[in-house]
């Protein structure tokens, strides 16, 4: 009889898993897909670019059907939701959405790809129906069916930072009214201060009404308390953050860890033989610090996924960690960062020195050009780079690229000093950007 | 009594080192800079941009005037050429272009930073009034006075490298006929030819009529003769690539190496002590396959003045080598090589796999993206990545200075999918186009 292995969760960790380990046995696995939705195989981080009307359809976002993946012999079952997992007797207990029954499943071996739910402050009218989280596509699908009904002229975002950004930016073409709240004393809390304001001048200068240090109070009707005003709202998204959703791997009694996302060892495996994790709802290990760190990301999940999938097929993959890079745009404006800021980087107990500076997309002396401001962490007395933040105009963000290969390789700041990037007048200055930070540092 | 170094070449090489070395040592260094043009410190690089209207004027080409690095203290002199150099008795023989005088001046230490010059294929009439290379600024002055002058409606560019491909695309600008003449089987002689492919198919969707494969056999007045074909040509511009300038340096006693160029140590040092070398004259090592190489580009002239500008100064300072990352567009095409292609990888003896994949440089599903062809080759066994190339549209170009940063490292395909680049629908598919190419090597 061949093997059976049951992935709980379609989206990118699970789907990844599935179909990786579906190329590496064609015939002896069997492959069940269990996803609450009736969404599978999708790109979440599409929708903030969905409801700015940058993706014509919903059906954009699907990378694959459920019908695609079955002909590849992976049975998906939507609207079937895994609500326990016994570990000892080897099933899980499912609840039919579809048809209203339960039923239970024999699995040989089991994947967690559970993902993360958008974390709910915790204040009056927080679950009234124009509050809208922005994680799974059907999240998406109420908040732009919402904001079509309404006039949605008035939109309040709780939280500045990527989710909060990108649904910012999307409301901006709606020509609505946009206030983000945020409780932090700057928007994008993943970036030091003095990087993170001057994203908030630029949301500032496309017209969004930003309240940093601002407690979110209460959520009314039409209406958004927070630091003591009334703040007129249609829409409430919430772009505080996500936490792992790991209750059913816990309450099955596998260990978790940061953030209460679910412990693996370098193959994704849980504590549990045959029980594997990935995507947004297991932990991964900071290449930089050492430490493990819950990093929910897209990229991250397919990375999981995939060393989950080939683990499960038969193969051998490790997954190295992350260094934490991740970017985001708002109008004419990317920002990025890889590694450790300043507070994480004093965390894991660095000395560190940083470095400022400002320079050009471009050479200087084309008639358009634009500006990115990157900022350097590297360790004192070893010259190793911590971490990089940028905010510039187009084609600023993927520059943190070479300091996220920097990172992961280990050089010091004059070693990426050295590198040999690519120039060109239409592309740099002769100096890379990352280059000058990293000399300020030499 | 102080010490003075004599720079012989006041461009990016020459001029950074002078201006490191100031930096280093404020008050018992003289430093003379000898340049026979008018023109120092200035983007080369720039020129094409300059001739296809993208920059305003010549003056915004030129980084630092000679009064402003006066200012700084370095005795600029222009019109001054370096005739001679007596190594025995330190002293260089120096022809005043100005007052039409000789003199001498003696030297503790010695930079050669003499340059490139655009190579004039051996045919009757390259010497001709309306025959350009575009090296310096002088080269690039004439030739856009000349293409003022004459009607200009058409334009034969000889070789169908960088050069070529930027002049190209400026006299498209100007609404000229242009045609590419190459003697090789495909352009872009850096890339493989199923890469150089994709390029002269841009080049012809432009309506430039690229002729590979062709011999030029003579230039006439009007007319080139190339092929057996007679074109029409009011301009000619020679993209054949550049020779090192090393002839000063030779005739001195001092070793060349590869392609001529000048023999350096790792600080940049000839054989000679305290006679130094930067910039398009002296010789580069490849840090991929171990080899001495001649790269002259500008980022390698910058490190190279760099380098020998700290030692002048009294620091220590060791060039580490290149990677060989070049970048390039035409019109909306862009173009970047980094490590060795195929030929390189086996003149150096590797045993390689090359993996070639078609990506998009954002997101598939956002209304606007554009793509990215990515060829990369790794060497069979150790899977260690040695080289890529990418043509593609907006975006796609700089992505090489993640497989530079690699190459640098010495990472695997493995362990370049592996890295955490950042992602987000309008800057990257969720796998960068880098790692989809690498993952083909795995």
């Amino acid at each position: 009889m061949s093997e059976r292995v049951v992935v709980i969760g379609g989206d990118a960790g699970g789907m990844t898993a599935a179909t990786q380990a579906r190329r590496m046995r064609r015939d002896d696995l069997e492959i069940v897909v269990l996803e609450k939705s009736e969404w599978v195989s999708y790109s979440a981080c599409g929708i903030p670019y969905l409801v700015g009307g940058d993706v014509p359809e919903w059906d954009d976002l699907v990378v694959r059907t459920p019908d695609e993946l079955r002909a590849r012999h992976i049975d998906v079952r939507i609207r079937n939701e895994a609500m326990a997992v016994d570990l000892d007797r080897r099933k899980v207990q499912v609840r039919n959405h579809e048809h209203r029954r339960n039923f239970e499943i024999g699995f040989d071996q089991l994947v967690f790809a559970t993902g993360a739910r958008p974390m709910r402050p915790d204040v009056p009218g927080i679950d009234l129906p124009h509050v809208h989280g922005v994680q799974t596509l059907d999240d998406g699908r109420r908040l732009l069916a919402r904001a079509r009904e309404s006039e949605c002229e008035h939109v309040v975002v709780v939280g500045g930072g990527y989710i909060g950004l990108e649904m910012a930016e999307a409301f901006t073409k709606w020509g609505a009214s946009i206030t983000v709240v945020d409780s932090a004393p700057e928007v994008m809390g993943v970036l030091d201060p003095d990087m993170g304001r001057l994203v908030r001048e630029a949301m500032q200068s496309h017209g969004i009404d930003v309240r940093c240090d601002t407690s979110l109070e209460a959520i009314q009707e039409e209406t958004v308390v927070a630091g003591g005003d009334r703040i007129k709202a249609e829409l409430v998204v919430l772009g505080t953050g996500v936490e792992a959703r790991s209750e059913l791997a816990r309450d099955a009694g596998i260990p978790t860890g940061r953030k209460q996302a679910i412990r693996v060892d370098r193959r994704q495996q849980t504590e549990v033989d045959g029980v594997w994790a990935a995507g947004d709802c297991a932990e991964s290990r900071s290449r930089v610090s050492g430490e493990p760190i819950h990093l929910p990301l897209g990229t991250v999940a397919n990375k999981h996924g995939r060393v989950v999938g080939i683990n499960l097929g038969g193969g051998y993959a490790t997954f190295p960690g992350v260094v934490g890079t991740a970017a985001t745009k708002l109008c004419d404006t990317e920002i990025a960062c890889t590694g450790l800021n300043e507070r994480a980087a004093s965390a894991a107990g660095f000395v560190f020195d940083s470095g400022t500076i400002e320079s050009t997309t471009r050479a200087g002396y084309l008639s358009e050009t634009g500006t990115a401001r990157v900022k350097m962490l590297a360790e004192r007395g070893t010259g190793r780079v911590l971490g990089a933040q940028i905010v510039g105009s187009d084609g600023a963000a993927k520059r943190i690229d070479v300091v996220a290969a920097a990172l992961t390789a280990g050089l010091t700041a004059g070693e990426l000093v050295d590198l040999d990037l690519a120039y060109a007048p239409p592309f740099s200055p002769l100096w890379d950007p990352v280059q000058v930070a990293a000399r300020k540092l030499t």
